[in-house]
């Protein structure tokens, strides 16, 4: 716990207020001579709008002016947590296993695999071995882990979780294993995989024995005409963050339909409740849960994806789903309803970005400010302001009634 | 000192302006479904805003977003301290010694004391003794100093100094004394005061001469009919901050009406001038030091009185007063004047809050915004922005030309 929590958990006084916060990944646009209108300027948003209209608006900086973050360090920002600590810094491979619902332990390694194909040569054709259905991937996976069971490498217990598509989970448990372990993609075409090598001389000793794993892996699926070879990447080890519940006192349900969301709110002690990709069907398992939490995160996903894809339309049509899936949250009557971003995902330049996040802020004790839509331009006209985006939870904890005075 | 205290004391350049910090204690207010204007909307304050319209408007964010301060630490960020700093935590006990006036030394401890009313089995009935008036608390207070003196307690030197109604302070002087002392007053009916106990071992000696001290107390008003036992809180020992003038090299002046603001001060290294509550003969009194200082730190309560009895006419009222009474403090012509409050004390919670404080800087060098009235909403749109109020004292500091430029 820094400094900045440790102060703040010790202002925490529990009541029975309900916080939402709704992230709309990657909402934040941008206006430029090639884009004059952003996607919350375009989409048709009236229910978004009236919200606004009796709201706090404002923006968030996720890290810093200029830093542009991925989904990890926006997300724990949000969460309350400094981004740039070492602390924060969650690996790939664990947000993966925790998104796919592993319990890691402490000291076991997690990275991210994917199936791939390479020539005669092995050198690598695909890194995606073509993208094959789940259902293939959960062959092939099974496939491992048989080779696994049947070869055991001495001193590290390795096994496979198939993810989406190509993607999978090694997980490794075994004595003082180190997490210093660099990716083996090359992120290239025409090479082959990268050998296994430790970040520090330290870690070679871990790096020997995964070089036996994938030695296991690769003879397992070496007749596979698509999926054979294996990258891996995202080497880590469990952090060790300060929970939602020791940092807030809160039982915080986390509502997302990818892994990675679930990874991160999994490793703020958040519990993962399975919810759709689709928002107004997210929105009735929130309704189902409703009495279980006081703090729901809500994760929306295709605004950052449309974003990505540079589609400003698909990203306003999310916006305009999301809009007419509103009133069912609003009939929870949360006491306080955030939203936001993680980070901005603009169209024109179709990558995350740095630029501020539209935020609003609903709830009894939101100052009603003389904005009239949750649009960019709105925002950075609002009560709110700008500010890192590590002060949200503060800010909706006062709102909720969940922060005593400072001093006398 | 800390880092920042001690780059700004370094560009320190004193000169002959001179500078006024007006606190409107509590002044910012919310707009929200139940208020839809603010104390500031609905008073008329001819003078305020046709100084607005010539001024820099902005906001303070006393601590941090979602963070409602006390009196304590608003007023110490409003002087340049962190307020979350171990340096800046002064406990009420001193606050109330320094505001009676009390020069307390290194290693002396206070603490605020109380009357209270217990019945026949001690049990507490009354946790102010019906609040006498200030004549009878000060004799009662007579009686003990003159008990503490026939019945000294071995190692610790007692004495009682007399507050407003049915308070007090307690004064100890020893060897090795702790502050680390629990509060005595159970903050409830039906039960007795609570024996005293030390926050840890180290302070076990300490708590146990107090309770003898107490024995003696309780002995001499054994008899009073309403105030026959004595409850105690706060205890604490002078903080060790860089001074104004350390800070600075400003000759500072606190005029204000109330113990608690002229304590902060003084712990600040400020001379206290004894002034009115009322805010007309507050400023005849500063026109009168006006040689003896280049720095003057006026403080307005009423306002946060006002807002603490959710009467948002009153506190309208209060800024109508002090509306009425600024062209006496613009007579004096001070080269930078600033407006601002030290929280947010909205009408509607009926207690302070963390929501950001109206601020005001006019000046020769201050930028002339398009503003047009001194209110939370102009605010919102001010050149200077939303900061933290511990850097108010800087921004003075530079419209008075009193900070050389940093660096070639």
């Amino acid at each position: 716990m820094n400094r900045e929590q440790e102060f703040l958990s010790q202002l925490v006084q529990p009541n029975d207020s309900k916080l939402v916060l709704l992230v709309l990944d990657g909402v934040g646009d941008l206006r430029n001579a090639a884009q004059p209108a952003t996607a919350l300027d375009a989409a048709a948003t009236p229910h978004l709008d009236a919200l606004a209209r009796r709201s706090s608006l404002g923006r968030l900086e996720p890290v810093a002016p200029g830093i542009t973050p991925g989904s990890g360090p926006g997300h724990l920002a949000l969460f309350g947590y400094d981004p740039t600590s070492k602390e924060a810094d969650i690996g790939r491979g664990v947000l993966e296993a925790l998104g796919l619902g592993l319990e890691l332990a402490a000291g076991e390694i997690a990275a991210r695999g994917n199936f791939a194909t390479v020539d005669s040569e092995r050198n690598l054709t695909d890194r995606r071995a073509g993208r094959p259905p789940s259902s293939e991937g959960q062959r092939i996976c099974a496939l491992m882990n048989e080779a696994l069971e049947r070869e055991p490498v001495a001193g590290i217990e390795a096994r496979i979780y198939a993810g989406e598509a190509h993607r999978f989970v090694l997980r490794l448990r075994g004595d003082c294993l180190s997490a210093e372990i660099r990716d083996t993609d090359p992120q290239q075409l025409g090479v082959p995989a990268l050998p296994v090598t430790g970040e520090n001389p330290a870690a070679q000793a871990t790096a020997a024995q995964v070089e036996k794993v994938l030695t296991v892996l690769r003879r397992a699926i070496a007749q596979e005409p698509q999926a054979n070879e294996v990258l891996l990447r995202g080497f880590s080890a469990l952090p060790h963050l300060p929970s939602f519940r020791q940092l807030y006192q809160l039982k915080a349900g986390a509502f997302a339909g990818y892994p990675l969301y679930r990874g991160v709110a999994s490793a703020c002690g958040m519990e993962v409740v399975p919810a759709s990709k689709n928002f107004a069907e997210l929105l009735e398992t929130v309704a189902s849960r409703w009495n279980d939490f006081d703090f729901f995160f809500l994760h929306v996903k295709p605004t950052d994806q449309a974003g990505e894809d540079g589609n400003l339309a698909a990203k306003a049509a999310v916006l305009e789903e999301v809009d007419r899936a509103l009133p069912q949250l609003l009939a929870l009557k949360p006491d306080v309803l955030a939203i936001t971003g993680d980070h901005s995902t603009p169209a024109p330049m179709a990558a995350h970005s740095w630029h501020p996040v539209p935020l609003l802020i609903s709830g009894e004790l939101a100052y009603v400010d003389e904005t009239t839509a949750f649009t960019e331009e709105q925002c950075i006209r609002g009560h709110l302001g700008t500010f890192p985006a590590r002060h949200l939870l503060a800010l909706m904890l006062a709102h909720g009634g969940r922060l005593k005075k400072f001093g006398a």
